[in-house]
């Protein structure tokens, strides 16, 4: 007998999977304000061991945590051109407090590089000073009118890295560093996500960017989605808030800055590339939850799992007792599915007599019976190899859809056809770009010739890949 | 030669003591709109420590962490009367979003009871899925006429906790475990503070609770600090929303709530509670830096406070080198006694030839001579010990300057003249409570005869304990 689905077919309805998945697994639901979400425990568990995942690599850079307020005054954002340009349409605006209009409006932060700079040019005098390395946890509101959970909304959570430097190339150099050893390192490792690296061409650079750095990760549905990015500012900012620093010459000089981020739509990234028709696979490094030990019923059973979980625990496995005997145990076993968790362990009453246990892996599917006292030695090595697993799937899954062209009607029918094309910049160029942006086709990022990051926009050699994007 | 004070003296002018002690030791700016703080990366590694210790408890009692829109509708707010006459002075309004004016205006939250419930309505069906125990880490808004930094913001980072239960001796047990075993025992445990646990009175009490349970600590002035509440909120959100669940006899209830917070204000509690005329004194179990190990000059001076610094992790110590040497010793001395660090292990050429270094602590003050190969054992140690030292000077701060009294005016005059008083509730009451209001000095909290928390406002032998507050 067929199983009913429980989701909308991915094939059938991408959207429509990904947002029952959403509700199914009960990771976020909209909130009252259009294009807010509440983000609820389980998802909000994946954010909590992004964030510390992240905030490691960010500390080992050499960046501190600190907090900038919510509330910035309408005129900073009129400072740096393009950045209001950028950023207007999409501002929140607070005219009341305590009862009064305000005599100037005040923003809710989009992004924070006018405020962050309005403290940058007190901290800093010379050049003692710098670098200045700076990451706070916040969130962000950018009005949206098309929202969807987790990958447009209209306010999110991020982190955001600001730094200052004595030179332009301490600032390059900081910004491909974060790009490389925070948040690819972090992607690839931790979220089983094969990402490109790339740099932006100018028309989709951040609004005040002199250079972008993004990752592009594949959707299931072959569109892409910009996972992060990382900004050299140039002295832009810096003009506009008079960041300057006493140089070692005696000269007084423009700091060279950079802005990076990473924001909550990873979990919908997540979600997209490692989903199945039957939910959502959490990769191990990343899960809260890595196994589950679920009694199936009778009290033995319980008791049971609470001495497995015991025994995994201290094999270092991050795990959670199911002890809900009193729900149908299919229900249950299909929740944990929706959710993700890679092990799921089941204890019935035969397992006990046999001193048995089933176990579920949900990355590669499958089952088996195996001997209880063999778990604790088991688990690390199959969590290792589903991480493994994950990160090649999304690897081939990217290879095998992405195309190499050389006319722009070649790159749009790629692309809109579910997948990317790959085509040199020299044929496509900036009129290239605009054609495909008729068809809602952008460039994700230019790679240099041999699939690095490249340096110049223009270098030869360098290659465009074009996609749908979320 | 006495030294030139590099902070105003607290006896001199409390107030601008503690102004000056944040800017001298970087812990925050004002922002640019009033009332909002930058919280500087030293400050904000003290509340990094705050939220892993607390969140730790948190989790420990049951509770799962969660994310609320920032945002509200307007409307939800009037939904409970008490509420919204509580917070309606103190909103910041929304009118714009996306370049139009917004149909209804949204407010950014002051407190998150109306839209958790909203959630909690549709989360809720059974008494199977209680008790529901969220918290949420997150920034709230109260616009603020007489902002102080840390104490009262406009901006200000919390947690938040709500839960729902069945009866409302489960709520009220829940409420209670988080006052004890999440607050209580941070503050006194980790934070070094001698808080007093009490219950408010009426007038005191939370904008729509039915209960609020409270923790008081004395400042270094003798004012009091409201550092931490936990309310009882009966039904009246769940009437509000239709929260309500199918109890196992088949009825529809109501759930019994709670909700419970503490924010950065806790940072000013430390810096009031500890610091002395030198700068703060962190204590050591919330110290992110424990011990600083400082090469006064010289290369080798350099490579050995690295040995020292790599020797005390492996035993355990938070350490930061600070091998600065082309920065004069006296200012970075001068710098570590303002931020307050335990232990700080100094390294000379004369310390390098004899194998010793000097330790200087901050919270009993003084310095000696000691072996270096005897500080991996040694400093454990004298954390524990500067940790205990500070709680108890912190009950024994209280202890001193609490009276027992007997009338409204011996009250008066205590409270108005750097202490708190104890008066019986029975001859203070009401009436003298607006007694106390017209000279700002409140009842802080309620005490049951034997020092407990008393379970009702007028259970006989209640004591009240009165003071000017922050």
């Amino acid at each position: 007998m067929p199983k009913t689905p429980v989701l909308t077919p991915r094939a059938q309805d991408f959207p429509r999977w990904y947002q029952d998945l959403i509700n199914k697994a009960e990771l976020a639901d909209n909130g009252p304000v259009r294009g807010t979400m509440i983000i609820r425990p389980y998802a909000y568990g994946l954010w909590e061991r992004m964030q510390s995942e992240m905030d490691a690599r960010i500390k080992a850079v050499g960046a501190e945590n600190a907090y900038f307020p919510l509330f910035i005054p309408q005129s900073y954002l009129t400072r740096e051109a393009d950045h209001v340009e950028g950023f207007a349409p999409e501002l929140a605006v607070v005219t009341h407090g305590g009862g009064k209009e305000l005599d100037e409006p005040v923003v809710v932060r989009p992004t924070s590089e006018t405020i962050v700079n309005a403290s940058f040019s007190k901290w800093v005098q010379s050049y003692r000073d710098l670098p200045l390395l700076i990451n706070q946890w916040a969130n962000v509101v950018r009005w949206e009118l098309r929202p969807r959970v987790f990958l447009r909304t209209t306010e999110f959570l991020w982190q955001e890295g600001h730094t200052a430097h004595a030179t332009r190339e301490d600032a390059r150099d900081f910004a491909a560093r974060v790009h490389r050893e925070v948040y690819a390192d972090f992607m690839t490792g931790v979220l089983g996500i094969d990402v490109l690296l790339g740099r932006k061409t100018p028309r989709e650079r951040f609004a005040g960017a002199i250079n972008t750095l993004t990752l592009e990760g594949m959707m299931g549905d072959g569109k892409a989605l910009q996972l992060g990015t990382s900004h050299e500012l140039g002295t832009n900012f810096a003009q506009a808030f008079d960041t300057r620093y006493l140089a070692a010459d005696g000269r007084q000089e423009y700091v060279w800055q950079t802005s990076w981020g990473t924001t909550t739509r990873m979990i919908g990234g997540l979600i997209m590339v490692h989903g199945d028709d039957d939910g959502l696979r959490v990769p191990p490094r990343l899960a809260a939850v890595q196994a589950v030990v679920v009694a199936i019923k009778g009290d033995e059973a319980v008791a049971e799992v609470r001495r497995i979980a015991d025994r995994l625990r201290a094999a270092g496995v991050r795990v959670r007792v199911d002890d809900r005997t009193d729900t149908p145990f299919g229900r249950r076993a299909v929740d944990w599915e929706l959710k993700g968790v890679p092990v799921r362990i089941e204890v019935g009453p035969r397992d006990l007599a046999a001193g048995t246990a089933v176990l579920a892996r949900r990355i590669p599917g499958g089952k088996e019976s195996v001997r209880i006292d063999d778990l604790p030695a088991l688990l690390p090595g199959i969590l290792e190899e589903d991480q493994a697993t994950l990160l090649r799937q999304s690897r081939e899954h990217r290879e095998s859809r992405t195309a190499d062209v050389t006319t722009v009607a070649d790159a749009i029918e790629a692309a809109t056809s579910g997948g990317w094309a790959r085509i040199p910049w020299s044929v496509l160029g900036q009129e290239g770009e605009a054609t495909l942006a008729e068809q809602a086709v952008s460039v994700r990022c230019l790679l240099a010739e041999d699939g690095s990051v490249p340096t110049e926009d223009d270098a030869p050699g360098n290659v465009a890949v074009v996609a749908r994007a979320y």
